[in-house]
């Protein structure tokens, strides 16, 4: 059976969890696409890289209980000389999965990962939003001369098909707007609020329960949801527009006051997004705005999420992500459809 | 340019939204697909069946205003001596769009026309949930033996990608469990009845609103939402199952005593599906539910509604549709997206 090459580029939880999840479907993708995946190359900050064209057996990438010493194990195989971009560069792969931590403000190293592996011909697969909000239209473009996949559904609402929904379900329409709540971090801290706990306390019981990061000020402050829009308007509305451009008010001037008073009116405070066409030119926001209890952004639960989509042939589309397991194995499952979207794609 | 030519039996609303939809879109379908749609063959009850293989000009069918005389200038085109089954048998068609009226205790005469379109190594779309809801695997398999493209979108919320989303963008992953409202009558009348409006008069609102139909015992019973879940069901889950399997009640019995008694515990009744296996055998119901003010649920105005489904890598991912415009084109606008998606597979 042909091997389809991998290279993860980052290890951190959302590679583990793909490492995992590849192991527990390896039967469903030999049996459907006639290839076995193997992971072939992984770049880590802590330990340099890996470049193994055999592949990297399952028993050492990930499906073991971190206790049992794998790690170290694991460690001992890496070359801590190599880089991320010495490992893309040395090519052992057919897809490179950039999952690197995000840098909202440039896009970046994500965005040079992912063009040399499409220069050098490769597929290439973000779980990083930095690349589809800054450098969208010439990567998908570099894409198309190349011949090759450049697929990104986990970067907004994780492995919820939202580009795949456009791409595949909403042929022939055209998209007029996106709006929706994209920012989980944000969306705790108000439901935390609403229940009288203060925006300090807030944070910190997010990060207690893993959904608040240790410095949350790009969530806070509406980056990230400001680069998933962003992410959003430039794919689906071919807008290029940068994170920059979006007019953006984060949560952190919000007050138990401000709750208070909006749930008097029958309402609650939710930091809401929307893109559209004004004009022809793309307009995005994101701010904190008080909604009817009945209405949908108010009855998303704390790490719930939506996006809508608008159509001139369709109307209105919603699609909503509950995730009820961690949040980080839909990262992963959106990782993993952009690869079986790929091996499709091979196999047509 | 190649012609890809399209039988529609069946010519009431949807099908004449539907050559409507098809003219708007045509420049786009050429430019992508490089074929010149042209509708060829025409059934209906009323006026016979059309077989013109050069394609039923623009002119003729759809675009005009109703008022303009356009129905008798077609309506002589017609042979009344030319009934639906000899329009499929003729054969003047690419593909077999099924969009007759439904009969949910059976299913015909719609599944003898896909079976028999598809026997001729035609592709077949239907927008009439019987033939899913009755004869859903023979049909498929049929399909694949003859390698032609089977599809049904529109059978379930319209134009609102529920199959599609499964098929191309939750791949690898199991589906546990279908659940949702799937009724936009029975929907509306329930939300009528909390405004004090009596059951007998919301019907009659809802006709005069377009919503309800002249005999709406097939919603109000539940028969229409057994079908729709039985449909997802045969679909999603390859349960098997027929419409008269589900555990079914319908909205006849509630009165406004037992809405105003949900409301005072915070409640709202809604006709709720859900289907799932139990120890492998699949269990569907149909009933209505008391739910939360402030669920998912609830806040489905009228005539929107909702699909969750649930599975094994992704969590529940659902999807809501929100007719803004006349409900009759989303459905038109499902049997387009059938159509390019057999074109997509053509030009694959």
């Amino acid at each position: 059976m042909k091997t389809f090459r991998i290279a993860l580029i980052g290890f951190g939880n959302v590679g583990r969890a793909f490492a995992r999840m590849l192991a527990r479907k390896r039967e469903y993708i030999e049996e459907t696409f006639g290839v076995s995946p193997q992971i072939t190359s992984v770049a880590t900050r802590r330990w340099g890289g890996l470049v193994c064209p055999e592949g990297i057996g399952e028993d050492l990438i990930g499906i073991q209980d971190p206790e049992s010493g794998w790690e170290d194990r694991l460690q001992r195989l890496f070359d801590p000389g190599l880089d991320a971009m010495d490992v893309i560069k040395a090519g052992e792969y057919d897809v490179m999965i950039e999952l690197t931590p995000i840098n909202i403000m440039t896009g970046q190293p994500a965005t040079d990962h992912v063009r040399t592996a499409l220069e050098m011909g490769k597929h290439a697969i973000t779980a990083n939003k930095g690349p589809i909000a800054w450098a969208y239209r010439p990567l998908r473009d570099l894409a198309r001369k190349q011949g090759v996949c450049f697929l990104y559904e986990a970067t907004v609402m994780d492995g919820t098909p939202v580009y795949n929904l456009s791409r595949e379900n909403l042929m022939g329409c055209r998209i007029t707007e996106v709006s929706g709540i994209f920012n989980a971090t944000t969306n705790f801290i108000l439901t935390q609020m609403e229940k009288g706990v203060t925006f300090e306390d807030a944070v910190e019981e997010g990060r207690r329960q893993g959904f608040v990061e240790a410095d949350p000020s790009m969530d806070i402050d509406g980056w990230d949801a400001a680069a998933k829009l962003t992410a959003l308007m430039n794919v689906l509305m071919d807008a290029q527009i940068r994170p920059d451009q979006i007019q953006r008010t984060g949560i952190g001037h919000i007050t138990i006051g401000d709750i208070e008073e909006a749930a008097a009116q029958g309402k609650r405070i939710k930091l809401l997004c929307r893109g559209r066409l004004v004009y022809g030119k793309p307009v995005g926001t994101v701010k904190p705005v008080p909604v009817d209890r009945d209405s949908l952004p108010a009855i998303m639960d704390a790490t719930s999420s939506y996006v809508t989509i608008d159509t001139d042939l369709m109307g209105a589309t919603t699609v909503i992500e509950e995730p009820f397991e961690p949040e980080i194995d839909h990262t992963a499952y959106g990782v993993l459809s952009d690869v079986l979207r790929i091996l499709k794609e091979e196999k047509n």
